[in-house]
C-alpha cells in the first residue's frame, strides 16, 4: 500500500447556503458540501471550524470518514454545536488526523436552472 | 525536449453522476469526466480507483493515455471491472507511471439550462 | 492555537463584473467576490491591486479583515482609489500582512439562471 | 517593487469549445479563455501548445502579454499556425519567459441559459 494521498488541513474561504431552492428534493436542494476523501488505511477524525464576517468562529464540528471511504459532508446538515444560518456568507477550516483531500461544491437552485461551482480546497503546506 | 509537466498522483473528492439529463446527446447528457494531459514522450498508463461512501472501493479501472495526447475520461463509460453507479456519492484515485496533469469536469443537464463545474485536481506532492 | 492557514500574497488571472442582472436583489445582482479567510489571532491589512488589458493598474485598494473572520469582498463595491469598470477584463494582486485563504467567486445572472464559477486563486510560494 | 507572481510553465487538461451559442454578441458566445496575468515589469512572451486526443499537439501560439498587464486570451481567436477545431477535446501548455498566473475559464450559451466554469490552471513546479 502507498503513502494515503493529501494533507491535514484545508481551507475553504468561500461559504453560502443560498435561502431557496426549485426543482425535485433532494437532489435540487440548493447545497454546499466539502466533499472529504480517505484513502489511507485510518478512520479519519475530521474537524470543521465555521468562520463568521461579524461574530465568533462556530464549532468545532466533528466528522468521521472512515478508512478507504468518502464522506460528503453537507453544510446544510451540521447542526452540533449549532446549525449554520442560511444566506449568510461564511468560510470554513477544516483539520483531520490522517492525510485527506478535500473539495468544496454547490448547487444553487434559487432560480428555474440550478448552478454548479467546484474547487479542491486550499492544502496547507505550512 | 523540456521535461514533462505534471505529478503521478492525484485525487478528486467530488464525484456524482446525474441521474437524468435535458438536451441533444451526446453534447448534452449529464456527464463527469477526468480529463487527462499527457506531455511526456512515453504513453502514460493510467490507474482510476473509485471510492464510495458505504463500501469498498472499486478498480483499478486502466486507461492509456498516448504520448503528447490528451485523454478526457467520461466516469459514465468506465466498465471494467464494473461501471459506477448514477446519482451516487464517489470520489478518485488517478495514479500514472509518467507525470500527468488531471482535470475534473461535470456537466449536468438534468435541468432545462446545463450547469458546469471544473477544477484542477490535488496533485499529490507525498 | 496552531499556525494560521494561508499565504501572504495571492492572485487571480480572471475579472469581469457582468454588465448586467436579472432576479431579486442583491441575492442575484451579478458580481465577482474575492472571499479572504483570516484565521490568525491577528487582523489582516490586505491590499487589493486591479490589472488591465491596456491602461496601468489601479489602487491598491485597502480591506481589513478581522482576526478569526472572514469577508467576501465584493470587486463591485471597491470605490477607492476609483471604481472598478464593468464588463472590462481585469486581473487582481491581493497581498496581506498575515497569512489568508483567497477564494474567487462569479455569480453572473445575466441570463433568465443565474451561472457560478469558484475556484482557491492562485498562492504565491515565491 | 517585489518579486512577479506566479511560474513559468502552466497546464489545462479540459479544453473544449462549445459548438453553439445563445444571446447577445460578443458578451454571449460561447467561448474558452485562458487568463494570464503578468505582474511583472517585463513583457511575457507566452507560447501555447495544443493537445488532442488523436493527432499530435499545434502550436505554439505566440501570445504577447505586456508589463503589468492582463490577456485574456480566447482559444476561438487563435489563427496562427491553425484554428482550433470546435466541439473537439483538447487540452493546453502554457510556457513563458517571466512569471506569469494563468487561469482557465469557459462560458457555454447552448443552452437558454449561460453555464460557467472556472479554476485556476496546474502551477508546473517541475
Amino acid at each position: 500500500m502507498k503513502d494515503p494521498v493529501g494533507r491535514k488541513r484545508w481551507a475553504i474561504a468561500e461559504g453560502y447556503i443560498p435561502g431557496w431552492s426549485n426543482g425535485p428534493e433532494p437532489q435540487m436542494t440548493s447545497h454546499e458540501t466539502a466533499c472529504v476523501l480517505n484513502t489511507s488505511e485510518e478512520d479519519a477524525h475530521v474537524q470543521i471550524t465555521i468562520f463568521f464576517t461579524d461574530r465568533e468562529p462556530a464549532g468545532p464540528y466533528s466528522v468521521t470518514v472512515p478508512a478507504r471511504r468518502t464522506t460528503h459532508v453537507r453544510f446544510n446538515d451540521l447542526q452540533d454545536p449549532e446549525p449554520i444560518p442560511h444566506d449568510t456568507e461564511y468560510a470554513s477550516l477544516i483539520e483531520s488526523d490522517v492525510p485527506i483531500v478535500v473539495q468544496h461544491t454547490r448547487l444553487d437552485s434559487r432560480q428555474e436552472a440550478n448552478a454548479l461551482l467546484s474547487t479542491i480546497a486550499y492544502a496547507s503546506i505550512e
